[in-house]
């Protein structure tokens, strides 16, 4: 769990089980510190890995049509109890929701993916911005480009 | 739970137990009944409340600078056991993550919301799409618009 900062507000967070969680795949990324990764990813960012695990490989089918996708992945070294935040690299505190910190009550992150290739169960791509190792949650079309490159066959 | 339709594709998922959820707040809407929400939200659809709980409104210092927001939802009504889907509104099927559709192994709705009003422990939004009453998980700037409208106060 990372260090409270000067000005950062901590709450008594309940135990969280309104709902449960079920990785279905991991990403892997060149960095493995968080001092290394990006603050936000660039879609000519490096090439990265996101694996997917069974019995989720099947619903690829069709990505492969879309040029960007939107990645849900889960914070696992973040704590989650802040309210108040006082980013390094901003003046001033915040709330944890006018941020895109990865310390949040529900620590998920979302970022939109340029997709380079689908390789089995592994999709290729770039613009991410979390450790190597992160737990996978979802994948979407990403909602501008919600229509696919071609038509599906029909 | 939705029934299964023709050439879908169930597994037998996994329990669900990797991460667990807090739910911080409940999203109104004016659909009450699936078949009345819109596929994606619109920008200048109908205004929506969404209502945080505590402890988290602090949390919402500072959005108010934001005119967009990120909405992460938790579509409680979705099974989450289909990898190949076979959409109402489009030809033949598609994987479960070349759609948008609620049922995914983790539901998790995402969408981008206008933000109109700060009103306390309530934001008043444009472009929903999720059913009156759904858990609200997450709210962040939007990736678009990540630069406030106005500069913080220093």
């Amino acid at each position: 769990m990372t260090d409270i900062r000067p000005h950062e507000i901590s709450v008594p967070a309940p135990q969280p089980d309104d709902a449960r969680l079920h990785f279905i795949g991991r990403i892997h990324t060149p960095w493995n510190d968080r001092k290394e990764c990006p603050h936000q990813g660039k879609i000519d960012g490096p090439e990265c890995r996101i694996e997917i695990f069974e019995p989720w490989v099947q619903a690829l089918e069709g990505i492969e049509k879309f040029e960007r996708v939107e990645v849900l992945y889960w914070l696992d070294k973040s704590r989650r109890d802040l309210v108040i935040q006082n980013p390094d690299h901003s003046e001033g505190t915040s709330g944890t929701f006018a941020l895109r910190s990865p310390v949040r009550p529900n620590p998920i992150g979302t970022v939109i993916a340029r997709l380079v290739s689908v390789e089995g169960a592994n999709l290729i791509v770039r613009g991410l911005d979390c450790l190597n190792g992160t737990p996978l949650i979802d994948l979407k079309p990403d909602r501008c480009t919600f229509t696919p490159k071609t038509p599906p066959a029909s």
